[in-house]
């Protein structure tokens, strides 16, 4: 049976549930999966995964949930669940590219890869082993505008619904990011907001933390501040170099980076200011 | 303003969330805390948080919930939000007696301690010091039967709604456990199933674990099977002995009790099967 | 048996552990624990426990281990395990405390809690019931100076090892943190060096971290940036305010201030640069 | 510098700290990293890793270390520290191979993985990708016996100093892993001594349990019962059912799998009794 989710957003009214399930109800759909949650300042979130035994309308079921939320100020996304298709970035790092061609490959993620794109083509033969495109748009001799003008020529060959930052080690633009508004997910190898720019390794050398950590989080227009999705940490001690809490930072980065594409893919993730919530 | 749960579990049916928010949207009710969940064989379960600005009667609102679930075959339980008695039965260990104490005096837990009842009368001096009523009932020349008749005649007369097992060393018969039907939590000393029944650290040490934990679950009349509500684990290495192991171990065991009993104070667990929902 | 400990920290030589357990050797001591390291900038550090199957001559063992360090670089300290004496510094948050005393109380500590010093008379009763002496050096009405004038005279008193800040929420002047240098052991209720400074918890609600954390340190002359000795994460999720956050921090805040007070207590810490090594 | 590593095991004896590091002072070795333990039955465990200025000869080094513990009951192994050839077995489930064969072409471990061995062919593909000899060798239609004989012909062709099960879901018989006695590597899908035996998850998801987990262990001649090298756990809730667990199992199992093998690796695990000694 095809599935649908349903995703709403805005003010908290009285009676959004209700009206939301009333209509489900009076179709015939069964509910999978349903959350909700209303933010302190009183702004409601709701996800409602459904089934349906029957062959649904989709434009009249929306009209549907339209005319149910007319009296409200909520907005409303709805749509058959289905793959969505990513652009990788990648510059010169392979543990999380390794680990999405690999889930891909295997079919274990919610989404098609349809293209790395690298500043480097270091890669390229690892990727070629998964039959994927790869492009290399150097940034050698070009400034940053020409280079993203670039990178954004091919990316968007693809159309892709989500950009994956793999390591992409880039500082982006606003006038890029305002591109993909959204639309971009970074792994950033600190525990955010610990050690934010550049090297955090050695900022977490140098600082003596006990724990390292990896934040996968939406680009926005302020480095490393943009949402953060998810985060795990690890355990080091006085033995790790910087070069050691690399090491195993990667490790952590990589699992993380899926955990968030994960929540992404599976139309799971809001925000609220600047905030995400996880529904 | 008064918080009340509504807590709904039995066969699914279409339409129960909706039938459910319909009393609270027609009653101006606010949903302050809802989740719900359908086990694969079509249980379903929900928690309902919310409050009125309006003074609520209870029994009509109990009525109309009924009405509105009376084609289903649900069972509901409905009350305003209220701190819960509790009994706790200790035996030589103090680690989570002594948690247990702290956190109620300074107002931490949704409960009323109202005794603790021994078979040793080691920890009376501590729980002095909190002026709460202390029983020894020692087992010493009892047979089985008679002491546990002794510790629930002390028992019941503080007419708990829960008994806290805070490191009770004792095993207990079909006839306590049926007297006290899912009232009943202990907290075991290992990561259950693993290393169930006596010593566990001691097992733990032999078998060469590089982790141990800890396990609070509701008690039935299989030792060390009940419903499990919450687990937590630390790690350990080689250089720790079983001795070692129960030491870093009880931190663990406090620590799952508090969790797992701030749920059941919250109604939040559910019983399916001999599995926990916790919504 | 009596054990003693050992450490010896200074100028990486060839030869530092031949030398050393060559004078256990020859003294007839059984090494319980070692454990060493040299850093990058090739600073050895190395801790010892031993015991011996004779008296000690405490004397002219440190005499011999001088002499067998001589042509080296490095300052050795040695001594009898025996427990240490700590004051401990609270404002109005009791989790910490109550923490610290049960387990000194119940003697899990290798430490005499001596006094307990507060600026408020909140904590006084529940620290009576240990039977500790609880002083209140107020700091209404009083400078900075003045203030911590009082309470170093009332800390001197009991000549402690240790001070241990258990939620003491006033900033240290230089001249404090310098009268007990490498002394001072403080809670942080964060993840450092994320959230440094003040409401650690209201600046991680309001970046959206899906962990938050605590680090105990020892205190130096910047505000939360001493060495750190031990940290600990929890999960939180969007449901969580700061409120919640402060919540459920506190759990890992006591647990990891024990860890790393249990670290100092056994002489296992030591500082290089702004980094601990714990062997 | 080639660095060297040397292990002792047996009865201890006072001294042999001082007997070790005596031949490195003599010989110029540093000692790069050291750890030692003595259990409480008393056998000693040392592992050091040391490199040298000069040139070192090899048996004349092992000559005097020899010697050096001529009056003690251990036994030595000294090598240079070289990478080890590993055969890989699998059945049909991909993520412990992936995580292997990206780690090995990547150059992220000390080992060269000379071939994979199954018992089906459905991973070829995948590992081909990688230019690594891929053997099927099918148990239908044959005995245990038969199958095993065939097994061990292929990987004895490649003289393997270790044998890593990364899902291999065929039972050993004694005859196979005396064959490579102490070297094959087991990944579990259950946090052992949990869930011994097949469908662990399964197992897991009928107890309810709150935590689910890995091992890496060296299998022996009890099924699930060989010396613990690594475990690791993650939280999953009631809306896990069996096969959601297994799903966020192997991504448990492959990190624990990764680094039991690197520890083993690295000479690091020594087994007592049934317990590892990780230095």
């Amino acid at each position: 049976m095809q599935k649908y989710v349903l995703c709403i957003e805005g003010k908290d009214a009285r009676g959004l549930i209700y009206h939301v399930t009333g209509v489900l109800y009076r179709n015939r759909c069964n509910i999978i999966d349903q959350d909700e949650y209303v933010t302190p300042d009183d702004y409601f979130y709701m996800r409602t995964e459904f089934e349906s035994t029957r062959k649904i309308d989709h434009e009249s079921l929306l009209t549907e949930f339209r005319n149910a939320l007319s009296h409200t100020d909520v907005k409303l996304r709805f749509s058959a669940k289905k793959k969505k298709d990513v652009v990788l970035c990648v510059t010169k790092e392979h543990h999380c590219l390794a680990e999405l061609l690999t889930r891909f490959s295997f079919n274990e993620l919610e989404a098609n890869v349809v293209a790395v794109v690298s500043n480097y083509d270091i890669l390229e033969p690892f990727v070629q082993k998964f039959n994927i495109p790869f492009h290399t748009v150097s940034h050698e001799g070009l400034t940053r505008e020409k280079h993203e003008e670039a990178v954004m020529e091919v990316i968007d060959m693809y159309k892709p619904d989500l950009l994956v930052l793999a390591k992409y080690m880039r500082i982006l633009s606003p006038e890029f990011v305002d591109h993909y508004q959204h639309k971009i997910i970074n792994i950033h190898h600190s525990f955010l907001p610990a050690f934010i720019g550049a090297n955090p390794y050695r900022q977490a050398y140098e600082r003596g933390v006990k724990i390292i950590g990896a934040t996968a989080h939406f680009v926005n227009n302020e480095l490393d501040q943009g949402p953060i999705i998810a985060q795990d940490v690890t355990f080091v001690d006085h033995k790790f170099l910087a070069s050691d809490m690399s090491r195993v930072g990667k490790d952590v980065e990589k699992m993380v980076l899926i955990k968030g594409l994960k929540l992404v893919l599976a139309d799971r993730v809001f925000i609220h200011d600047n905030r995400t919530i996880i529904l």
